[in-house]
């Protein structure tokens, strides 16, 4: 049998647990030129509240009565397709549900169980990782030398941002919630100074870690961190729009930034990207990266929940806070 | 006598007529290497009112008890710098002054009457002229064929952004307020189209006017039609951040544009900048623009108030839209 975790409804703010069912259909058939993919893992990304909405975005709504749209890892177990053969692990976009049907360029790619276990491929080797390497490199760009700041440091994304940005040779400030996401980013991760803005004065804290101001901003969170960050660019500065998890889950109008006048006195831009346009670099980006971790210059942290029945519960870990690097559901 | 309008407190949103004293000083006297420009006429400039908070921006602010700045154009009628000559007319930041004492560097720079009538060298041949030139071509990077929205369409600035725009063969689209400007830039500037936002539903106006969407917006007023102009951009799409007057003369927070995440959704840019940064291309920008005028393909209109004691009264008309192309003020 495939269990699938259908979207039962739109949700209004935090999704409910009657947001999604859970249904059981019989295991897909494969026709000629298809695969199946026994899947292991589910990658849960704050993008997908986004997709829940029945609004024009980057790609479609997920539609009501489908299975819900997330990222994969998984094994083939039957295959009618030449490029991908039984026994290969694969990452894709199979959805929440056990078993998954593939074909050829449809983004399902091969990932190597003996470069790093399966989850990294849903975080540093996957599209959080690849996120935050073309964010910060190709929007960011980054230079030896500038200040970066990141929110959501902790995060899958904010994580790897960070980490990126010491390699370069830049001063790495880090916002994230609690003490010990704090003491991560600075005792594991490297970052030069952690602001926990559940317990700090962030425009203090900000004023201390970067006294000069900020050349890159790097915003997964939205709201009113960023417009304290704002407050802070340097001349020239870029702000890059990777997300706004604060405010994913308004049921108000979404928070604009008051302070974006910074932007003109400081000649500064404000830009979003879009992960999916550097698909044709995926590759390079994701060997490079695989590089660094096996130098130990890039760490991975993976915060594993099991079962499908977990779903709504795991979804809102999110959104809380209470999850400890990139999230994954273990099916 | 030399009479002064002195800033004489800090306004709490729009200024009131106490914001300032006219004050009588004996004519000055020059000093070795300085030149005195009688003064003819006054520029007033939307970014006047952010120059007169206390707050850091790109220029300190105007001290109180100091000649309010503005920009100004004059005949040199003493001189003992070798530079400038009794009998040159000269623009630069010479003060709401009767007489300004100038020296080299200080951003005085001859005009030609020859060319233009004086007041010109303060709207399309000046600093408005130059920022819309700058603005629209540097940082907008319009290209052939590409649709361009600019509000404030019918003013100082956004008057030549729009004529610009199309020279490099752009459909443009205009907000103004009132039919009057409505039909100038349409008929007399060239305009595609214009949307009346004093007696239009902007929202579906530009629906109509941009089906396609927007590659530009070029933003003079912030606010509302900022936030209209971001649910409209196409992919990659630039939005030039040149002032926000809807939000000058706020006595609550600026509004930020909660759109913002169309950004992110559109790939796109929203950047600030400011005119003096391209000091060292004014005189080429205002010689392609001067060639322009002369060969009716840039239009210039001035609306001349007189005399000093008027100053606030004109001010006004900055905020009111009581004015009818780049506001100066005749001494």
């Amino acid at each position: 049998m495939n269990r699938q975790l259908i979207l039962a409804k739109r949700p209004v703010g935090l999704p409910e647990k009657d947001t999604w069912t859970l249904q059981e259909t019989a295991k897909p058939e494969i026709k000629e030129g298809e695969f199946l993919v026994k899947q292991s893992h589910i990658s849960l990304d704050p993008a997908m509240r986004g997709w829940m909405n029945d609004v024009k975005s980057y790609i479609p709504p997920i539609p009501i009565g489908d299975v819900m749209r997330a990222g994969s890892v998984g094994e083939v177990i039957e295959s009618k397709n030449e490029e991908y053969k039984v026994g290969e692990f694969l990452s894709g976009w199979g959805g929440v549900q056990d078993y998954a049907v593939g074909q050829s360029n449809t983004g399902w790619h091969k990932v190597f169980p003996e470069i790093a276990p399966l989850p990294t491929f849903l975080g540093t080797l996957g599209m959080p990782g690849l996120t935050a390497y073309f964010g910060i490199l190709n929007v960011g760009q980054i230079k030896e030398g500038e200040v970066v700041l990141v929110s959501g440091a902790a995060g899958a994304v904010g994580s790897v941002v960070g980490q990126i940005a010491k390699l370069k040779g830049c001063t790495v400030v880090g916002i994230a919630g609690g003490p010990e996401k704090c003491q991560y980013i600075k005792e594991e991760l490297g970052y030069d100074a952690a602001i926990d803005y559940k317990n700090e004065d962030v425009r203090a804290a900000l004023k201390k870690a970067c006294p000069k101001g900020l050349d890159v901003y790097f915003d997964n969170v939205g709201g009113e961190i960023l417009d304290l960050a704002l407050t802070r660019l340097r001349m020239r500065a870029r702000v890059v729009i990777c997300g706004a998890i604060s405010q994913y889950n308004n049921t108000d109008a979404i928070k604009g930034p008051s302070n974006y006048l910074s932007l003109l006195v400081n000649r500064a831009r404000m830009e979003g990207f879009v992960i999916l346009d550097y698909a044709k670099d995926y590759k390079k980006a994701a060997m490079e990266m695989a590089q660094w971790m096996a130098m130990g210059q890039l760490k991975s942290k993976e915060h594993i929940a099991e079962g499908m029945e977990n779903f709504h519960d795991t979804f809102l870990r999110l959104f809380n806070g209470e999850k400890r690097g990139k999230l994954v559901l273990k099916l």
